[in-house]
């Protein structure tokens, strides 16, 4: 055999030992076998991360709000609440919700807003203001990346609707953006501040379930009855356009807190999976005379499934469905090695030791060795973990409102941190890590459900800051 | 360029081309690609399937037990109420076992079986015998495969345990023998039997969910009081030994009829992944004093998911969890066009247009759109759909007892099949399906989560049959 026959032998068994995708045997020898890695950008020269990231004092939060169609008025009515901040000015496309919004100004007493409207372009004159600290997104998906880039580069703290950004790109963009401008970007994610979630957080620090291991969540939320209040369409087209889990956020949010993401620990893997979509095409179909060739030629699966193992060893479980007709779940769970929580259909806890009697025979038959515990010793627990946020909030949430209350506690946490310079609740690697969902999943989908590599957002720093904490000023 | 080099060249770019794993666009182009393979044997020459396999039907099923530990004496029990049953021959590894086993036939008045007991081989003389039609498995885990084949080709009919295979080679192994000796194999899967199942599954056949897109199912059981029952501690040294989720049947059965497994739709794709192990590792270091080093040296995840996508476009989800301090569930969740169930923490039901009123104004606040129905249309749906099983074996069922009454059903059902020359309610197919989970989740997990394609161990026959039924004399 000649050296060039040897050369080209060898090479190919390389490449075939590389390769082989047919074993059934353990592959640890490769561990990234199989796996879609992205592009990870690196960090330009100069820049720094921002964890932990504090800006300087703001006696008054001056803000500018832009987007006030769906979520945008309720964030101005409570922005009239939040003591220490000025409203500033208002933009929306259409001047009418300027309008509307500025008699929520009057009706509180407070002084008009400077209003933008008319132009594709109108925000960002509201983002060059220079007597503006905070910029205030409650858009469409699409615009939300190009906005809190824009309003950082003109100096700007931004705070944005879920999800913030829907592409890798986007969200590297973000990032890149808030660690040369070293402002806050946060994600607007209100689930982590509603009552239960808050409660078994602090359970989840104060020790109670061991180390946990295992966390759930999901945006299960039949939509029917929504789509047609979306300006120009925009939900049910990026659903008709995509396929993954376009809105991941609630379900990872509060799961990611619990999991210490970036702190302490960092998502390895992510896989998804769908079922073929039915009930929007059929929607289309019924509601809209859409033919039913163009109504089928939908992207976005009718219900999805992400599974993400971490670093650690942990794993989350995230679904997305806004097309069945079920009931509204966040699927909020988490398991840990000593205790359990569950929120939907009904909340409730399993503790090692609380429930089980040790010296009862162990019982075949019986299906629930561990139970959970009774609705009187859960509302002790509950009252016993309360968190300090809802102890000093809930009161005033209730009144204010919003999703229950948790809208309020979210901008209200914002404003807090921001008036006594402390880093804010979600920086923006959380926001990256929740957002990631909709790209990694569709990558993962769209080739036969292969395992995908998360990014570290965080560019190497994921280890830095050990376990998540919310700031207090005292 | 030599003619050998260019042939090495050119495989050598055909492995590249089959070969590259890093890429983040849609790869629909290569429909197998990231996908492992498992080996599908041939089927031999003139051996046919057994898909709706009928046997002549028999007056009187003589039947012999094998295994008479922690399941085996109540099947026993339960046989003394069946009518058209003979209980001939009793088997186990101890004597001692035997002999209580016989004090349930002579308590119920029936005259005592052979025995046979104290050698390794000792059910193989049971299954020689001439006057069986029916051999009873509930031994442990490792032996079922071999003792079912083995029955078989002794002119038995089998049932079997769950799981009655741990490996494909194992269900390979026993369809074949099921498709040579035309014998039935039944797994023994009581959930299927189960109240809220059985009805659920009536209204997904009578169309109440329209179609069902999503099916979830899972054994969440801590085990730690039974640990020390399993002879010679197999169970928990399968789990120490083996990654993957080992005890998938419970959730996999009422999953799969739903679905209609290889009865118009069949498994494609699956994934699944673990977390590391933590409640057992400390079980065995306090409990049995073992070293952290061995204690920790454990395999089988605390907990396992898996995903599963069929040709069909649906998908299901399945989790094992033996080890968390969880209260007991099976997860049953079918999702489908037009209505959800949900048996876990409580059951539920939920019917497109049923609790949502079509006038109300959409509310952005009210997160429940879509309600589970009241508890008293629930019961109404319940009476309404109730199984022709069910109704028919109700009350005897709860009076015999096993799991609620869902064993006796089950044994009940298999013995009715047998002495009308019936097709069994479940299949070696449905055997082989369910039990496949063990194998191949361990591959998908020890292969960084990579998607593993399904067998479909009809081999080409999946879509034959239209529809799971149960069959019925008259």
């Amino acid at each position: 055999m000649t050296k060039t026959n040897l050369f080209f032998l060898s090479l190919l068994l390389v490449v075939f030992a590389a390769c082989t995708t047919n074993v059934n045997k353990a592959g640890s020898e490769n561990p990234s076998r199989y796996v879609i890695q992205t592009e990870v950008p690196e960090r330009p020269a100069g820049q720094k991360d921002v964890l932990g990231l504090v800006a300087p004092r703001l006696d008054t939060v001056r803000v500018g709000f832009i987007g006030l169609g769906m979520r945008g008025p309720g964030a101005v009515q409570r922005f009239t609440h939040i003591p220490g901040t000025q409203i500033v000015a208002l933009c929306d496309l259409h001047a009418d919700r300027v309008e509307k919004a500025q008699t929520i100004l009057d009706r509180a007493g407070l002084p008009l807003a400077a209003g933008y409207s008319g132009s594709e372009d109108a925000w960002k004159e509201l983002c060059q203001r220079d007597d503006i600290d905070l910029v205030y997104i409650a858009t469409d998906w699409k615009h939300h990346a190009e906005m809190m880039v824009y309003a950082m580069e003109q100096g700007k703290h931004v705070a944005c609707e879920v999800p913030a950004s829907m592409t890798l790109d986007e969200i590297w963009s973000v990032v890149n953006t808030a660690e040369r401008t070293q402002k806050h970007a946060m994600q607007l994610e209100n689930c982590v501040y509603d009552f239960f979630e808050l409660t078994t957080l602090n359970m989840v620090q104060q020790g109670l379930f061991g180390e946990v291991l295992h966390a759930e969540g999901s945006y299960i939320h039949d939509l029917s009855d929504f789509w047609g209040y979306y300006e120009g369409d925009w939900r049910l087209q990026y659903n008709k356009e995509f396929r993954g889990d376009v809105y991941a956020t609630h379900g990872m949010g509060p799961a990611a807190q619990v999991m210490n993401l970036h702190r302490g620990d960092k998502m390895n893997i992510l896989v998804s999976m769908d079922t073929k979509p039915v009930n929007i095409p059929e929607y289309l179909i019924e509601k809209r005379g859409m033919d039913p060739d163009s109504a089928y030629n939908f992207a976005n699966g009718q219900n999805t499934m992400t599974m993400i193992r971490t670093e650690n060893g942990k794993t989350i479980h995230i679904q997305h469905d806004v097309a069945s007709p079920r009931p509204y779940s966040r699927m909020y769970q988490v398991s840990g090695t000593k205790g359990f929580a569950n929120k939907y259909p009904n909340e409730g806890y399993a503790v090692q030791g609380k429930s089980l009697d040790a010296d009862i025979a162990p019982n075949l038959e019986n299906l629930s060795a561990h139970n959970y515990v009774s609705q009187e010793v859960k509302e002790a627990l509950m009252k016993k973990y309360k968190h300090r946020i809802h102890r000093e909030l809930e009161e005033k949430a209730k009144e204010v409102g919003g999703h229950g209350g948790m809208d309020f506690i979210m901008d209200y946490r914002l404003i807090y941190c921001l008036r006594n310079g402390l880093p804010l609740d979600m920086d923006v690697y959380d926001l990256a890590e929740w957002c990631s969902l909709a790209e990694l999943s569709r990558i993962s989908i769209e080739n036969n459900n292969a395992p995908v590599a998360v990014p570290d957002f965080t560019r190497g720093n994921w280890n830095k800051v050990q376990g998540f904490k919310h700031a207090f000023a005292d």
